[in-house]
């Protein structure tokens, strides 16, 4: 099935943002083996909404759209929907009652305006928003498809993972099976040298390499008649994948470090505590953002002043002045320290320069410490990474105490 | 001036890259006082490329496209704008003079296919590519432009700054001058009924709302001769605009909440410390991503357990008992501990119920209590917000924190 996506909103044609809509529908439909022949983006004009569609039905048999399904008056995607597949709006008593409840429940005011996200195609398949007040929805003629989806990009992922997916799946013919592997500590250029072979003699399954703020991942899929033919030319793949690179392998099913970091600590029952310098809370952050993890997370302590760190976890002046704050020294002593106050099974201290400022010769920007106690374990590892800015030094910095701890438990 | 902007490459097509170049290419020109009317992206396909560069023509004086300019094969624009705009492809002699001096310099072998990037339609300006060896050039007909960039980034923006952005500013007239005014507390439809009738009415300087991420921002963009006479058309506007939204603008300049937190302290040289539950440290990583703050920000702590909001915050066991984790009650000891550790000129607190679980009747998902104190100022604020999902409650909940403090300095 040949696609086209169309973006509407005038504020993308400013370059106030940037599409990612767009690229996340694209992998989507490409892993649904649908060809995606052309973005577009249009501005909230009816005519050239109306004109794109158009245009993309010459080729395709589906255009998706992002955007345009707002309360407000230039929001006018479902109204060019029904011109171009020839059906009309409706008011749908079950859609209205559903955002009149939302609003409810924010405590917050119905205007007038709202009404207007109620009215749908008569012909449409509806799908519930449940991040916001505008449903999408599909509508069909002669194998003809328009799909509309929301424009907030947390809105139109959740309504494709929920509702749009699997509607595209039912019409679809062959199935794609794919595995995503997750790795930390290897650049896209060394994974590729060391999967060339593989790589060059794909057909199917085909290996893809990403790089993705600071990790690598590596894409397998195959497109066969069946789910279970597919999941076995993967599998296989993996095994001669995993031969070659598997020590740097933390996930073989899309999962982030953190999660697996979580899951370790849940399914052993461990608690966990950690002392913060240059990531500032990041770790904490990361950790408190998986659900379920109250029961092993205990207490995080950012001990950005050296005051901090001597009141919150002991480390000692002496070794503040002799070693400087970013030191194996301290990082042992800030760990050390933390076990005593959390108690914790599990104790995990950083400390770096994550710049832009504060780098010197000897202690440069992207110098990171990081401490680790579990059991009789206890270790300090140096973690020397190219600064690239400050956003992206502590991201690695938090990535490597995730290494750290997946590597020890 | 219209103009539309075409993206030529089929990686775009299968979402492994975000398109920046366009979001870039957006900007730059809407700043010279272009309308950008389309956004195109198709594959390596010189009909396809063709049939878009027509169908822009229809109603824009200018396509400037990006990509298919490299030594493959498949590059193919220029091939491909000589036949749009009616001229031929010949061999450049100072083109090629300047790809071999390239290639010597980086002492690199010159291939067979090199040879094609040096062959030029014979009407076209040349643009010098310091950054790569694809030159990139305009070509004109009848007043309808065709300008081709290369497509790696760094190509395309090196290549607008020196050569495409002076020959394009001959070509314009008008200037546009713009202003984005973020908010906090304000759903997308109550601004835009609050600005019902300055929207209605405008044609110049124009309005426009955008909901992103828990926030609301409106944009005045006004077209005219010159710089001056646009500003000042935008700051009337924004006069009439505060009277009746200006108690939830938070920045006139496009600044985020945690950035005009971050100047209040560094410029009132306060310190700072938070003691937080259900945000888990996002609200320390938040501060701590700002550099310079560490001469404002002291410690952060996240009592995650009762324990530790005990031991670390002096939080009463009675308190918890009677009120629950999640209460005003526990919010203010909480912030009160927190002076006494900490000693910093700002305080701040913060507990609620983040979900997926852990939410009752009483005390649903979404319920948080943040504490503040500040000099003699010492409140609660409860914020109730609709549960999402875990993600954006914890958001949410920042975002309501550092409102608070925006508000409160």
């Amino acid at each position: 099935m040949k696609a086209a996506i169309l973006s509407v909103g005038t504020e993308l044609l400013f370059g106030q943002i940037t599409n990612t809509n767009t690229v996340y529908l694209s992998q989507q439909l490409n892993m649904l083996g649908f060809d995606v022949m052309y973005h577009y983006t249009v501005g909230d004009n009816p005519e050239r909404v109306a004109d794109m569609m158009n245009l993309a039905f010459e080729d395709c048999d589906m255009v998706l759209t992002t955007g345009g399904l707002g309360p407000t008056q230039d929001d006018l995607t479902k109204e060019v929907a029904c011109k171009v597949l020839g059906d009309q709006l409706v008011m749908m008593d079950d859609v209205w009652e559903e955002i009149t409840r939302y609003f409810r429940t924010l405590g917050r005011e119905l205007t007038e305006n709202n009404k207007k996200q109620a009215i749908m195609p008569s012909r449409a398949t509806v799908f519930h928003n449940d991040a916001g007040t505008a449903p999408g929805f599909a509508l069909e003629k002669d194998g003809k498809y328009i799909v509309c989806m929301p424009g907030p990009p947390r809105e139109m992922t959740r309504m494709f993972e929920k509702s749009v997916l699997p509607f595209l799946q039912k019409l679809s013919e062959e199935v794609i099976y794919y595995r995503l592997i997750r790795t930390f500590g290897l650049g896209e250029s060394s994974m590729e040298t060391d999967l060339l072979d593989l790589i060059d003699n794909q057909t199917d399954p085909t290996l893809a390499t990403y790089a993705k703020e600071g990790e690598c991942s590596l894409r397998i899929a195959s497109k066969r008649k069946t789910k279970e033919e597919a999941k076995r030319a993967v599998d296989e793949m993996l095994e001669q994948v995993k031969e070659r690179i598997g020590k740097y392998i933390y996930s073989c099913d899309d999962e982030e470090l953190v999660q697996v970091v979580c899951k370790k600590l849940m399914d052993q029952n461990l608690t966990i505590s950690s002392a913060e310098s240059c990531t500032g809370g990041l770790f904490a952050a990361a950790l408190t953002d998986v659900p379920g993890i109250s029961q092993c997370f205990q207490r995080g302590l950012v001990t950005y002043s050296n005051e901090a760190k001597m009141e919150e976890l002991g480390v000692r002046k002496e070794t503040l002045d002799k070693y400087g704050a970013v030191s194996e020294e301290t990082a042992l002593e800030m760990v050390e320290g933390l076990k005593k106050v959390s108690g914790s099974d599990v104790c995990i201290s950083v400390t770096g320069v994550a710049g832009p400022d504060g780098g010197t010769e000897e202690k440069p920007v992207g110098l990171v410490y990081i401490g680790f106690l579990y059991g009789d374990k206890k270790l300090c590892k140096k973690v020397r990474m190219r600064n690239i800015n400050r956003k992206w030094n502590r991201h690695y910095s938090l990535l490597s105490m995730l290494d750290v701890i997946n590597k020890n438990l």
